[in-house]
């Protein structure tokens, strides 16, 4: 990739701190993640970014499977009419679709249109969601309660017509993961959706380090068509909420207008239970913003497609040699071990651009191999980011960073530095996310916190209706992102308490903010 | 799954010999692979199908990673004027496609109807193939020979509007991995398009246990904007030929229509040399009609998302007891080796129903644990299909598929015996493949052999014309499948000899059958 490489390295990742939209969209850039297409509103998801989302694939759907999961394949193509027959599920989606009239094209005096003799009888939506298509299948397979439960998934792309797009987080077509499960009782869809929710949160927190908080759905953010929507909330480094997954219980309503019926353990004829959720290729967009600094990508190790670069140093023919082969037999050996490892030996290119290219990339590892480390049998290795070096602050510690090891050490040491890596980012998110979390009483203090303090996620006591909401929005730009499920909050934030905006009594804390 | 298993059991499998499309589907119906949707054209893709389908991805994706490619995602719509920037691709492609020409859709009179005013400036295309909107993007990618080869693959959906569907064969949406690699040299590139062809070979014998024949694609048969196509072709127990996999080398007619140029290691602008290549879930409509039976879906142990079954069986409770804690160990024994077992203890089921389940599901292995089976230290294994059972014959080796065997052989030797069947069946294919291959020099023969004896593939010696070669299709519905690699050829068929169509000298043989 050299010529690209050098080229795009030329024009530098805006700080941060001064222009957040333009950093996200340079660290993007830079580690190649995605990028722009030749259609309104599509992305192209790059290789490293491909590489991202294929490991975050993975991941979750070996959670899928572990309980009890399967996967399968639905239609691209929705029939309007499907679409559109339960009524608040058509008055969410029905909206800003992709929308298929034709099925030809023809040659007119050497020019290629759309033939007009080839309109469908009825217009078909390429697919926001797959309720619909979903539930009008699951008809022919479920009879009894001993078709069920039924736990299926669906890898898929979808397509939302969006006017604001913004690479990964907001685009017309997206990848993603679609559960469509089916139950003999409100009890076990109810537990199902939970489950889910808890398999998101293992993955966001442990795969991701991205630390979530976990509650259930305003009225006014609900799933259209769900009885309860739930979600997890993640901070992002400018202060705002990133709604990475939700999981929903649809309770009948689906099942109801598919007409989809079984025979229960009673003997008599009931719509099973339905839940969905999802998560997409915006949690890329989520992992670049929790972790990346100035200087590019940040990655958690159990993300990352390289998770250590071997860079060899040399200044002649007879140190490269030397160099050469203590480089390769690093190399050989971590990957022995199970570590994603590269060994960078291009020839044309100098080692400090080899170092500013897997640094923009997010790996978390590199390892320098030069003649004097050979002399004094050591090796030089590099870490991507430190626990202690909170946002802002990751340029100060750019010199610890870096410790010249026993080589041993080093041969040996790499999976248990990654693992100890892994855990550090979450700390170290955690802890960020606290810096930016207060329980707030007041108006005053809550206008405060986000028009001078920079914001970030404020635990409020609500009672308000959704009129006062709106207000809220209007006013602050703000949000409910969730309410929190009783073992989310912490501590300090529990009891009763008067609602923030109309003072009445509030039993619970909401997580309110800005959001993306 | 229980009562629509006992639904879709009433209706019994069409034998093959008797009605062979029939028995298709029959068996993709009983294996539950796949369905038809609501949406015309438009197959459901059922977990058991995809979990075939994913075994397919992760053996074909190791694959391709091993061989230094990389995977992407580029967009699902390919702007008009984009899919015919090149002429003879335009010429193949832009014909029945699903065209989206509007963005939203809007309630009247409370019904949605599409918006008349959210008509694209440009019409869409669902992408039929990605040559045209990746060497779009490719654009900015590739300045200089540094930056080559770029050697991308994408795994996605496409959409080619399909007047006549049959399931996974030939359907309006299916599901495939493209590959799209750009080179420095003409060289560089052909010898890509070969290695794949070698990949797509290695895949269908050793995986799907298919055997196929190796070849270049005629004139009439090769992608539109190759310069040249190459395939590899496999006999289905039909005698048809089944195209399974293809790979093309594109020389710089995608290069040159996107204008892509790049600094050569001559310091000279060129446009770089291309190949694609793909194969399809037409894999599983294949792998069903390579080995399958009138029992069933037959499947290799390596796409087997079930490799062996245990059924216990009882007939009260003491006996239960103890069964069940032998098939307990069974199972986990199996697992701890790495095999796909499935412990099948359902009460509500009879033995016989389990059987007759799991093979038509193609389970090849299943071990039956009774209490004389306990007595004697012994457990019973079943396999699925013989290695001497040739199409048609499979019924009479229904009693020597069953075995008793040594408690201690089942439980230890079970990896062992599922590479020996996963060599047995490519054995299989390949025998009665042989059994269906004729060398066949004059037109009588020709004629006997497709019109009497139920034809096959025949090797003849070729030399006509386009036209000739259309007289042919239309004399018999045969056209050649491809022109055999050198190294492809039998030694029996093999040096010069006379086109049996117009009696020209003929330098090698051609392929020739009836197609899918």
């Amino acid at each position: 990739m050299g010529a690209g490489e050098e080229k795009s390295a030329q024009a530098a990742i805006a700080p941060r701190a001064k222009d957040y939209a333009q950093w996200y969209l340079d660290v993007v850039r830079h580690a190649q993640l995605a990028e722009h297409s030749a259609v309104r509103g599509c992305m192209v998801i790059r290789p490293h970014g491909y590489a991202i989302w294929e490991k975050m694939q993975g991941e979750l759907d070996d959670r899928f499977k572990a309980t009890g999961h399967v996967n399968a394949y639905f239609p691209l193509f929705i029939p309007l009419k499907l679409l559109v027959q339960e009524e608040k599920h058509a008055a969410g989606f029905a909206k800003e679709c992709a929308v298929v009239t034709h099925h030809r094209l023809k040659s007119v005096g050497g020019e290629v249109v759309v033939d007009p003799e080839a309109k469908l009888e009825e217009p078909l939506v390429v697919r926001p969601t797959s309720e619909t298509i979903i539930w009008q299948q699951y008809k022919s397979w479920i009879q009894s309660y001993r078709d069920l439960p039924l736990l299926i998934n669906q890898w898929a792309n979808v397509c939302r017509w969006e006017m604001r797009t913004r690479l990964f987080l907001r685009t017309a077509e997206f990848l993603w993961q679609e559960g469509h499960t089916a139950h003999a009782t409100e009890e076990e869809a109810r537990h199902e959706a939970r489950l889910i929710l808890d398999v998101y949160t293992d993955f966001a927190e442990r795969v991701m380090a991205m630390p979530v908080v976990r509650g259930v759905k305003s009225e006014g953010e609900r799933f259209p068509g769900a009885v309860e929507s739930l979600s997890i909330e993640a901070m992002m480094q400018d202060g705002k909420a990133l709604q990475a997954g939700t999981s929903h219980y649809l309770g009948q309503t689906f099942a109801r207008a598919a007409d989809v019926k079984f025979l229960n353990r009673q003997g008599q004829l009931e719509h099973p239970y339905a839940t969905s959720w999802g998560v997409s290729t915006r949690l890329v967009g989520a992992l670049v913003m929790t972790h990346s600094d100035d200087e590019g990508l940040v990655c958690p190790p159990k993300l990352a497609p390289i998770q250590a670069v071997i860079v060899p140093i040399y200044k002649n023919d007879a140190e490269k040699a030397r160099v050469a082969a203590e480089a390769g037999l690093v190399f050989e050996r971590l990957k022995a071990q199970g570590v994603a490892a590269k060994l960078d030996d291009r020839e044309e290119m100098q080692p400090g651009a080899k170092f500013y290219e897997w640094e923009r990339k997010g790996v978390p590892l590199r390892i320098e191999v030069g003649p004097k480390d050979l002399e004094k049998g050591q090796l030089c290795l590099v870490r991507r980011f430190l626990k202690e070096a909170l946002p802002g602050k990751e340029a100060e510690s750019r010199a610890k960073r870096k410790s010249f090891l026993p080589r041993a050490q080093v041969l040996e040491g790499v999976p248990a530095i990654l693992v100890q890596m892994q855990d550090d980012l979450l700390a170290r998110a955690r802890a960020a996310e606290a810096l930016r979390t207060r329980a707030i009483e007041t108006l005053a203090d809550y206008e405060r916190f986000f028009k001078e303090e920079g914001g970030g996620f404020a635990w409020v006591h609500w009672a308000g209706s959704a009129a006062d909401e709106e207000a809220m929005a209007q006013r602050f730009e703000t949000s409910i992102r969730c309410i929190p499920l009783a073992d989310q909050t912490p501590e300090a934030f529990r009891g009763e308490g008067r609602c923030l905006f109309t003072g009445k009594p509030s039993r619970q804390r909401v997580l309110m903010a800005k959001a993306y």
